[in-house]
């Protein structure tokens, strides 16, 4: 474990997800990202918590929107709260991404940012830090983009890949596990994945990145120069009273963008790190049951459950009771006002349950 | 359908019934009974009013216990208060068909009695009246006691059985379908319930009886001298200030025994009526899901349910929404505190998950 804090170093946590995977628990206002759904602490907690090694809180920035706003102020009251940057609308990555960068260059010109999304899960956290330092480092001396790749395990068509170039003879940062990015691959099918796997140099994108701020604002002035001026504005309404306002019309206009799409595809000096640290992303309810302890019977428990003849079945009570009989290979989710009883395997239709739930205007339930 | 009351005839409906078998639904202070576990209204109400054409509200009469009195008074409230009978503890059927018929004695000396249990259900209302007129006619011209007997359908082990006598020569009654009891058996095993069943001359034994206040009366002074005493201080006591703690006082005296042993398996005169008009005593969940009409896919669904590739399940989602996927063949009962998930055909098991409750000390849930 790394013991020091770096002090030009930043983290940004991108804590504007909306996601519907995690129905029941998660809805409109409480996505994944402030539910405890593996383990202890809710996830945007521990994503803060282990990087604290590294960065401490007051150099530790939220990008999140207003409906969650409050959130974060509860989950994470030991942050000042200048450092949570509210978007007044969600404009995907590259804008985000921008406005952390122009805020961290503005206080600190030699910062370096490590982006991180709020809801992904990561078991080794030692060896997460040590990934970490080895690209904050070769962001601190060079104008590198980095991106933090995860080794693949199995074939997963839910992710974007990087494929990196790895003739280690003309790579001197090899060693340490820095290559350079050949391409970004969307989503695949099966079959793509399954070459992607096979071939040994693709790596699974998990969206986290590091670089200077000033390094990724040039960039975004090279390949997305609207932006650029758009975080020009920003910048020089920072300390006035106007900036809500100023805020709101400047991001209203902005085009709704990706990091990868608008800058990492495009640009040159874009490295990948290899990183092998128990990641998940942690996309659907059967994910949890893959990353959750069971008992003896194959059983999860989550609150009080009484079971007869019961195995296999992962079951969050929530402040119920729930008892089952005869059953197994179910994934059974209580909240306050709503049940989930999904068979093991079939938890990504959940989507499809809340996309049901919209349409019928059931907004109790969202 | 008779569309005539008959003035001397009383219902007396025994509703002290504490059943655990429809948890979560079911709890100690609103039982079977009390729950609109099938179709509409309480069981206990449809009980009520589907007497109504032959016994009108200021006929009938509620045994029940102290605990239960609220309901009663909620769900029945057109009955006359002094009609509901408060037993201060239980005692079984023998004490609180004694207390009903001295209480009817007393105001009508030649009153006929009808003995239900509150929570069973009849498909054929029409049907029950009919065998009902046909008891009460007997009891009226003659001092028998009359059980209603269910022409069985299967070798049900969770009944008792009545055998009759069906040698038609010497059975002046058979043709209204009356006969002779020749022994009432207790709950069989498989082999002789299928044997019962094979013979034809056996009943299910359904827990209602049909006599004269006055007959019972002097049965239960011949087989059961020490109630018929404990009755006499009651009704002695009856218009008396004294009378609750009478009341407390003789009831906590009184054996705890069953009309059937103590006073049917005894007595001579003792008739049964055969009935066939879709009778159930409703005793699991899994009879409810047999009483329950499905939709296409096999899936009875009450409340809020979104499903997706689910068949053949039988959902209560009581005021929560349930989302079910990819799963068949379950009972879901859903209520404000507890969630029940059994596989069809287990549901007897819910029994053990009460016990389980009730040994934990899990008071809440009971």
């Amino acid at each position: 474990m790394i013991a020091f804090a770096m002090n030009h170093v930043y983290a940004v946590v991108m804590a504007g997800g909306v996601g519907s995977r995690f129905w029941p628990r998660s809805r409109e206002r409480s996505p994944k990202q402030f539910l405890d759904i593996v383990g202890e602490g809710t996830m945007i907690q521990n994503t803060v918590a282990r990087l604290e090694p590294l960065i401490p809180p007051m150099n530790t920035i939220i990008v999140t929107n207003k409906l969650q706003q409050e959130l974060i102020y509860q989950q994470l009251p030991f942050l000042p709260k200048e450092n949570i940057l509210v978007e007044p609308v969600g404009r995907n990555t590259a804008p985000c991404i921008g406005w952390a960068a122009s805020w961290i260059k503005h206080i600190d010109p030699k910062g370096v940012m490590v982006v991180l999304p709020a809801d992904h899960l990561i078991q080794n956290v030692g060896e997460f830090l040590r990934i970490v330092s080895v690209a904050v480092g070769v962001a601190e001396e060079t104008d590198a983009l980095l991106t933090i790749g995860i080794q693949p395990s199995h074939p997963e068509t839910g992710f974007g890949y990087i494929q990196f170039d790895d003739i280690e003879e003309r790579n001197p940062l090899a060693a340490k596990g820095v290559f350079p990015v050949k391409t970004f691959a969307e989503k695949p099918n099966i079959e793509t994945a399954e070459k992607f796997l096979a071939s040994g140099d693709f790596l699974w994108n998990s969206g986290m990145f590091v670089w200077k701020a000033s390094s990724i604002l040039q960039e975004i002035q090279t390949h997305l120069p609207d932006l650029f001026e758009q975080l020009l504005v920003l910048e020089a309404s920072a300390q006035q009273p106007t900036f809500k306002t100023v805020l709101e019309q400047t991001y209203g206009m902005m085009k709704s963008i990706s990091i990868d799409y608008g800058v990492m595809e495009k640009a040159g000096h874009v490295y990948v790190v290899k990183g092998d640290f128990g990641w998940s992303d942690v996309g659907s309810w059967d994910e949890v049951v893959r990353l959750s302890r069971t008992n003896g019977e194959g059983n999860f428990h989550r609150g009080t459950v009484v079971t007869k003849d019961s195995k296999n079945n992962y079951v969050d009570a929530g402040s119920k009771v729930v008892a089952t009989i005869g059953v197994e290979d179910l994934i059974v989710v209580v909240t306050e006002d709503a049940v989930l009883i999904s068979r093991k395997g079939k938890s990504q239709d959940v989507k499809e349950i809340v996309d049901y739930i919209r349409r019928k205007q059931m907004n109790d339930f969202l």
